[in-house]
């Protein structure tokens, strides 16, 4: 907190209960702060959570640090499941395990959300100085106050809540952020894939058991789409397929029940029997789109700031969303640890934080190329493999991009920097060896000659 | 029109009368088209018209075309000042004059945006099937049916005007692109340079002549910022100081007269005496900011189109802003004769000229660093010298970039990709040479010695 006794015992708006805002409250709400967190759905302790997102997410080093620090990833870790690497689904119904690292304990964590978000929102509430109010929705901020004006969900009321800063953790369409996209010379970008997702679902067994291999995250590659399926604690996957808008083979191509079994059939012919539902939830679930948004400035003076996907969205497909969020929250509190104003703190957590969110919204539209058509490639695997060994033999100089990405917390600018200097380094040293080669082989050639 | 009856004599509602907007209207108008065109402002015969951007602005090859083509171009160019090259002023006082083609007669043009848009103006009212609506601010689109709504600035009451297509021709700040962007899945960005500007003048002489070289685009380069100063027909210059928003040496720094003025004595001594209002003018005049927007699509079906800045706002820094916008007007009209549905041609025009207003977005940033730091440096003067030696010597094969934006209608993506090919052949050339000339020199040493 620098000297200022201003910065202690501040009052926070937070706009958004969702994982990071969870978070964010129970954290700075151990700080000593007083935090009022607004979210617009209800109570998920009173069982009716309903998320705006995927229904589970992969967590990893860098969220599991967060956790930590507040003490709370036990709880979370309790629930579960370890994904020790990739299990790639052949056209022909053939696998192919693709272990995470060379370290086969290393694993990401299949986690449900609402279990990850319960645990936060608890963790927050027990905090006398932090108080949840469900079932509002921001409609509007007033950056320069600042206040942030809501909606009772039940009642239709307006309450308008003033303090000391609001904090935009409201997600990808974020409210916050239109307040400060009103702002004079804000930039402001968002990039819609055009692939979307759907989610379905492979039900456990009749005895509860899981029907494919539980510690895995399991991929169907099809060049320019692709399957994928996370374990859940009670047996099931939760399936999420991607693919096209529009296009000959898009989601609005596939019209009839008939047009989308012809397409399973011969595209995941081993999920299919696994899938008794598949025709109803494909009709009944919604297509959802993935966004990246980009912004700056993310903070107004020391009155407004954003965090998480609020200030840059992310597409899931390196899991780091979350992840990536946690570590803004933790970089958010150190800022206002170490600085003597707001303002210079929001300024410095911006500083800090955005290069590696441009790093990782990069990162993760760069994996989905991967796993969606990269993995069934045999000189993928070829090289995968090969940088196993080279981190085995060189442990400390070589460390592959996934590893850095998932399981340290080397920030994502500096591992993207890295593994391309690492690519460098290998592209010539396998021109130098092919050269080796060349020149024994003709050495050979001309002592046989 | 294709074969398709009902493309023809359809109603247009066109938003926003500045330039492109009634280049539009005249053109649509004589395709046979029934126009309403909607403008915020008052009518400019009326002699009240205040733009919202700047004075005046440098027309060329693609803008002129587009007038030739509704035979406008002879009227507008009667009132506009021929520029030749520019005129480098050193922070000593020292001029250097810099042709912008190596055929002396080649020239862009300084015209007043008034005056420019009079003309239009006046061409698509004489047309009985054009009607124009000054005093009408747009509100509102609906993009399903295709609406628009206003309000009428003097009397405060609303009106909203269906037609077959709404096409948007309101600038940067478009409120027809407002409603698209609510559309699913539309990609937007905006991002706004570091540098704001000022707009500054130098008074004709007593006797109402030039105070400096009339037939040149004047340039102060000063690495991080500049000043320019365009030709005007009644003997003034409009300047232009182009400038940091924050820093150390910056709009907000300058809070004083006496800080302007010591600003201006230092590094724009010569222009100094030619500006008698300097002080009054600076702290009168607003600071405006320059904004690049992308977006996708340009348009929702065959109901709404986006047309010049609307789609593609860029920096004004190539003068090609009202030259790309007209081009825009000449494909959309063109798109409309060939193809057999609005929607079709909607499509096919975004396909045509959504790559070029790229390049063009991308050259004009890099022209600013080009104009306010390379244009001083005599490497940068020499290399200009090789160029039109080469552009003499090859005329087919090698044309400068400056040329083929400003001076032919090569689309800009081609021109762009045409002149990174000169570049490298121009260092690989230069490559050879070095190596040519090191190997003389070598043999000669070695006979000598």
């Amino acid at each position: 907190m620098g000297n200022n006794p201003a910065m202690q015992n501040a009052h926070f708006v937070l706009v958004g209960g969702g994982l990071a805002g969870a978070l964010l409250a129970a954290g700075l709400g151990r700080d000593g702060h007083r935090v009022d967190l607004y979210e617009r759905r209800s109570d998920p302790g009173a069982g009716n959570f309903v998320g705006g997102r995927s229904i589970n997410l992969a967590l990893s080093a860098r969220g599991i640090h967060a956790l930590e620090q507040l003490g709370l990833a036990q709880e979370v870790l309790a629930d579960a499941i370890p994904m020790h690497g990739r299990m790639i689904h052949g056209r022909d119904g053939s696998l192919h395990r693709q272990p995470y690292d060379r370290d086969p304990s290393r694993h990401i964590n299949s986690v449900g959300r609402a279990v990850l978000n319960r645990v936060t929102i608890a963790a927050a509430r027990k905090l006398p100085n932090v108080a949840v109010h469900f079932n509002h929705r921001c409609m509007d901020v007033d950056p320069a106050r600042p206040a942030a004006r809501f909606v009772r969900e039940e009642t239709g009321e307006t309450v308008e809540i003033a303090g000391d800063a609001v904090i935009g953790v409201d997600g990808a369409y974020s409210a916050v952020r239109r307040a400060l996209q009103r702002q004079e010379r804000f930039d402001y970008s968002q990039q819609f894939l055009a692939h979307g997702y759907k989610e379905l679902t492979i039900p456990p067994g009749s005895g509860g058991e899981f029907l494919m291999e539980r510690n895995a995250l399991h991929i169907w590659p099809r060049r320019s789409f692709m399957m994928i399926a996370l374990p859940n604690p009670d047996g099931s996957f939760t399936c999420t397929l991607f693919f096209p808008f529009d296009g000959p083979l898009s989601f609005s191509s596939l019209r009839t029940q008939s047009d989308v079994s012809t397409l399973f059939e011969r595209e995941f012919p081993d999920a299919v029997p696994l899938m008794p539902t598949l025709l109803d939830d494909f009709f009944a679930n919604p297509t959802g789109s993935m966004v990246t948004v980009r912004c700056a400035p993310w903070h107004f003076g020391g009155r407004v700031a954003l965090v998480g996907d609020a200030a840059h969205a992310i597409v899931p497909f390196f899991g780091q969303g979350a992840n990536c969020a946690f570590e803004d929250c933790e970089e958010l509190r150190r800022c206002l640890h170490e600085q003597d104003s707001r303002e210079r703190a929001f300024e410095e957590y911006q500083r800090r934080r955005r290069p590696h969110a441009e790093a990782i919204a990069d990162l993760a539209i760069a994996n989905f190329v991967e796993m969606r058509d990269k993995t069934a490639a045999p000189a993928f695997r070829a090289r995968k493999k090969l940088e196993r060994l080279l981190h085995g033999w060189l442990p400390g100089m070589f460390v592959p991009l996934y590893t850095m990405i998932s399981f340290t917390r080397i920030p994502y600018a500096e591992a993207r920097a890295r593994a391309q200097r690492q690519d460098r380094a290998l592209l010539t040293g396998t021109a130098v060896l092919l050269l080796i080669f060349l020149v024994v082989v003709w050495r050979l050639w001309a002592a046989g000659g």
